[in-house]
């Protein structure tokens, strides 16, 4: 099921998309029909208030920047602020000179998840959707990335969560600018797989139903500038289409 | 007056704290008394999504740790998974060796956030509130702090947002590690005031009704272990109280 948060009408619901129609959620399960997806404004498929993220988790990235081999995940933090829905602009503050796009893979968390074993992972993944962790690259040299990856508009994620996706090694991501394709990527190359960064987190930080873990970015990440449309589409799942802006 | 969620009877609810008593709020004001402060178990007075906290922002810790001083305000995250209330155990990880407290005055925003002038920053504040950012030293290394300053329990708040305090520049923040004083400092000697910190932070994080920023911690920061209770008080606010327990 490819499950959508969206406005129609003034109003913000959930429901769940088949072929282009937008049914609403009834018990769980798709209802009545609200419209078309030209109909209704998706956003963001999940209100999370912990989106924690993997760093250099692609085998291809940590060659192309040479990083050393990480002998355990790297995280750091997104703060909710961050959050955009598909079709949402990304904004670049004017202190920044190099913004970055990187595809990834987000895990949406459908219970509470504590301490988890990575072969049991799966108990607790409602489903997966794309996101793009937005980053200014100058900001990274602050030290902690603050503002580097939680400006406001660096987390567009969507357009739904699909719950039944094919297996995640199957994936594979592919970042567009332009009409270009900049990133593709196969999720089987991550070097920490989805059990084994859900184990690691939830060790120490308790993830809640709705709670996103991005996943890592292929080689291949790189600038974007205002005016430029970037895609991440995800096989099996969709892609998620935004517009880069000044920030006003 | 002083804002508090509590538990009653299974139930979470807001209130107000007038003497020993605590009130429900009715249209804002107090109205029937739920208790006693006995009665109720006090949770964090607010549930922010976004907990943004000011790093090296006191000049005598500045000189304790050596660090350059400071052109701008240094930022980090910490997620809302780490957020516990009065009275309730910090937790300290089996891998972590070395566990330190850092009282902090934390700003609980009032109303939207975004661009806010310095000199009307007084304008988007809800009240204050006292705030131990735990800290796990060992994890400092890994370069981003999200296990060092995220792990559950790692962010107490409490007792109670104090929205008619006296001037922030007033404020003593005083530290108690099993009765002791260990941190003894004052909010006039903070080098980015409250004003600077939220027009910084809000020129690209939009903070949002309930969100939180911690303003950083004075000279004194130290370790606690299991079995340690620690205190933070604030003069004209209140006082945190918790105690460190292992993680199971």
């Amino acid at each position: 099921m490819r499950l959508v948060r969206y406005r129609l009408g003034g109003q913000t619901r959930r429901g769940a998309v088949v072929g282009e129609l937008v049914h609403e959620l009834s018990d769980g399960v798709p209802g009545r029909v609200a419209g078309t997806l030209g109909d209704v404004q998706l956003l963001a498929p999940c209100e999370p208030r912990v989106i924690v993220c993997a760093g250099s988790n692609y085998a291809d990235q940590i060659a192309e920047k040479g990083r050393p081999w990480p002998d355990r995940p790297s995280l750091f933090l997104k703060a909710p602020n961050a959050i955009v829905g598909p079709g949402a602009e990304i904004l670049r503050p004017v202190e920044v000179r190099r913004l970055e796009y990187e595809g990834e893979l987000a895990v949406v968390v459908g219970r509470t998840a504590r301490g988890v074993r990575a072969d049991r992972a799966a108990d607790f993944v409602l489903g997966y959707t794309c996101a793009n962790d937005v980053t200014a690259h100058d900001w990274r040299a602050d030290g902690q990335w603050t503002r580097a990856k939680s400006a406001d508009t660096f987390c567009p994620l969507g357009p739904w969560i699909e719950t039944e996706p094919p297996d995640p090694p199957a994936m594979r991501i592919t970042t567009r600018r332009r009409g270009e394709v900049v990133q593709r990527g196969s999720v089987a190359d991550m070097v920490f797989g989805i059990g084994e960064l859900l184990a690691f987190v939830t060790r120490w930080i308790t993830l809640e139903p709705g709670d996103v873990l991005l996943t890592g970015s292929p080689a291949g990440v790189g600038p974007m500038a205002p005016g430029d449309d970037v895609e991440v589409e995800i096989s099996g799942i969709g892609t998620l289409r935004n517009v880069v802006a000044e920030r006003p």
